[in-house]
């Protein structure tokens, strides 16, 4: 059997060890078997009520949130407390997306009824047809089998076939029993959600012809990998990949002044959070060089402890980065906290490097380290090596999920230079975080999570929020139709119409 | 000097002959110059009164509207009345984007106050930057130096460097002049929009660091090189390709019997307006079985004469594709037009091939040929050679800007036959026309000129309308910021709050 068709084994990161029996790999003619499902499903699940279904699978879900977490604190050792709110935030992205439907917003009706030599037109967002999602190792939940690429693709009227992450399957699994029993419960049409497993499976996916779209959370790596597949198809198909971030962090020196102490605090909790197993991890931040705030943060990460990470290959893959990134001119190490327990657990690090090395390596400084680990950028304010500088040189890159500035409000030059910054964040990243953190990302209408590549490959669009269902929609104008003919939403009574 | 490089030469496709003086390719090292002076305009531009500038430029065009149709007639032989209207759509475009500026609504702003864990979130879109604009061939107007994609995108607050096409060169570079000076006189910082011209500086625009999205318009071959080299980059970035569509037609069998004749002269005239040259144009037509209709279609296409084409090389591709379709087996020429004058000009025709034949050969029928040439698709009804089935088993192929429903819309078996196309013409298509023909793009609101792959490469995008500015933009998201640093689109007071 070749490698890439081997069961899928999950693993105990506090241990090493298998955790669990290992789930076979989908075969290519069940993997088509299951599309072929999704396109028949397609037109019943246009016409269902989808608010209800996905009610209906927030409550399984939330019924069996227990089971659901020791399942998935086995697999990836996240926590029962985090793990938890995971399940709590998948289930209230599940209802978030019943609530669009239910306010009918993202439809994007728009009705111009005929003037002069003007047709009638009347236009209104369609579903694409079946996906794909990818779901992602670093939340087993909220990005996995019934999280927000599922969601909203489930919302927007599109069947969904999951590719299972390799580093939770029994987690995917019951989660997708659990799926599919609550879709069952309330008739949904057979077929519009299921899950493979395994990279060919995925591949496959990615290359039949019933599939319309993806949706993607991991490495940048492997998310260009499926969109050249994508790209490549006779008829290519929209990738919506969620990729690499570092999310520099920006310190004005009226903020080091004024709660230096507190910066500190606040990045070794944001850096070393989940094992720095985030996407919007904190992995640059450029502060006025300052003895004590270095000394500060030193304080602060040599009490963190390292919790094991998700897979032995994140692991490995950190280990190795680390060891580049150290041998860098001018890299110096500032402090480490505690290794932790178990073979995949990190010594949580940070790193610092002048301004001036900064900008001489830059483009191998900025390569994201999936971990709890940081790189402090000095600079001397008034020197040329102040971050507006950096930014436009382009030394901070240019793909970012979020960038962020600490910046005191009170102090006219903070301001004056956040003024001076702006134009150059809202260029690199999707959002621009002030006095806080990037990691925890609320799941509103207004969010927006994306940014340039590599930070997504879409950059117009969110996967986290309300405003993901639009991934999944493509725009169709009926002209002239008979009234009979038209979608209900299109009709002149509609409630719906948004203009 | 490479042939690439060489200069561009118009004819007159009326006569073959070189019109107006050639127009230099620009060089490599202008092209970078140009990029960089983009750049520099940006940050001014996204500060510009820029629904005042677009009015500028229409006002412009408006004043030398004499001048430019007759350099575009030289160069196109579209003839006067045609350019005409041309030229006042073009202007059009250009004043529905001011006013799209003018309302706000396409500013997408969404602000969510903060509520307890949940942080003060305001999203607002932001221009991507510099962009490229392939024009068309066939609109020398509306689709090329001053059209649609430049017109969406300078609105969106995205400087512009369009490729000029070959085929309009003095048409171009007069148009761009105009542009210009309107610019100037109304302040617009210096970059903001500009001409090149020659293959090799097309393709350095699509990979210059400082270009950040494409809008193209033109065939499915030259399109997907272009996609490939905006996935290629370093930094990929979006490319909105409008390619190619043969745009099926589908006449019931109540539409028949209440007005083939009628019919007959509409999809005569349809087909060979402008040459055929619109990628609009009703490529195949499905028909019942009918003497009559075959007579009639073939007494209105005799009575047409067919136009200059724009280029030598449309010309020769029309008459390669049209060997190939004629040798397939089951097809049959029904008529012909009259020739029309001058070496580019071709002869409209119409084939017919039973649905049997078409559905055996479908790939192959289903090619576009570019110009006055349609082919029809008899079937017999219950016979299962029906369009539903044919679209049912992805003969009628999946990527189309439009299709077309002719019914009676008083008879009930064209009705139901009507609710069996739809969904799957919803599949295929981007707008579907009832009782009417597909060439003609209302530019309004509601228009959406788009549709699967290889109609257009990103599908929930339209080239025509108000929403095609949105291929521009992307959203940024603001957190807990200041309220002295939002953009003033984002405070609390701001008149255009969307939610």
């Amino acid at each position: 059997m070749p490698l890439d068709q081997a069961p899928i084994q999950g693993y105990d990161p506090r241990t090493g060890e298998p955790a669990g029996e290992p789930v076979p790999a989908t075969p290519a003619k069940q993997v088509n078997r299951t599309v072929l499902a999704a396109q028949t499903a397609f037109a019943a699940w246009r016409a269902f009520d989808r608010a209800a279904a996905l009610e209906a699978i927030a409550a399984a879900l939330d019924e069996h949130a227990d089971e659901l977490v020791a399942l998935a604190d086995r697999e990836t050792a996240l926590g029962v407390p985090r793990l938890t709110g995971e399940v709590a935030r998948t289930t209230g992205q599940l209802r978030l997306f019943a609530g669009v439907l239910r306010d009918g917003l993202y439809q994007g009706t728009l009705i111009e009824h005929a003037d002069g030599p003007r047709p009638d037109l009347r236009r209104v967002n369609r579903p694409l047809g079946p996906v794909a999602v990818f779901a992602a190792s670093n939340f087993p939940f909220a990005f996995s089998v019934a999280g927000g690429d599922t969601a909203s693709a489930l919302a927007a009227g599109c069947p969904v076939i999951v590719k299972a992450h390799e580093a939770h399957p029994r987690t995917s699994l019951r989660t997708a029993e659990l799926v599919k029993a609550a879709l069952a419960e309330v008739g949904a049409p057979e077929g519009v959600f299921d899950l493979v497993f395994g990279f060919e499976a995925g591949v496959r996916l990615v290359q039949h012809p019933g599939i319309t779209g993806v949706g993607f959370t991991g490495s940048t790596r492997g998310g260009l990998a499926l969109a050249k597949l994508c790209a490549e198809r006779p008829d290519p198909i929209p990738f919506y990949g969620e990729l690499g971030s570092v999310n520099p962090v920006f310190v004005l020196p009226g903020a080091l002044a004024e709660r230096g102490a507190e910066i500190a605090t606040g990045y070794a909790g944001s850096l070393t959070m989940g094992s720095g197993q985030f996407c919007t991890n904190p992995g640059i931040m450029f502060v006025p060089e300052d003895a004590g705030l270095l000394d500060a943060i030193a304080d602060a990460v040599s009490g963190t402890v390292g919790a094991p990470m998700l897979a032995e290959r994140i692991h490995s893959g950190l280990v190795a980065g680390l060891e580049e990134l150290a041998a860098i001119p001018g890299v110096r190490l500032v402090a480490e906290g505690k290794p932790g327990e178990g073979p995949w657990a990190p010594t949580p690090a940070v790193y610092a490097v002048s301004a001036e090395d900064f900008r001489a390596n830059a483009e191998r400084l900025r390569e994201e380290h999936f971990g709890p680990v940081g790189l402090i950028v000095t600079y001397v304010p008034g020197t040329g090596t102040e971050p507006s500088h950096l930014l436009r040189q382009g030394s901070v890159g240019e793909g970012h999920l979020t960038s962020t500035i600490h910046l005191d409000a009170d102090n006219a030059a903070d301001v004056a230079a956040a003024r001076e910054l702006l134009p150059e964040l809202e260029r690199i990243a999707g959002r621009i975080v002030f006095n806080g953190w990037p990691t925890g990302v609320a799941v509103t209408h207004a969010q927006h999570h994306g940014g340039p590549f590599p930070a997504t490959t879409a950059p117009a669009h969110t996967s986290v929020g309300a405003a993901a269902i639009r991934r999944w929609f493509v725009p169709v104008v009926y002209q002239d139709a008979p009234a009979e003919l038209l979608p209900a939403v299109l009709r002149d009574e509609s409630a719906f119409q948004s203009g």
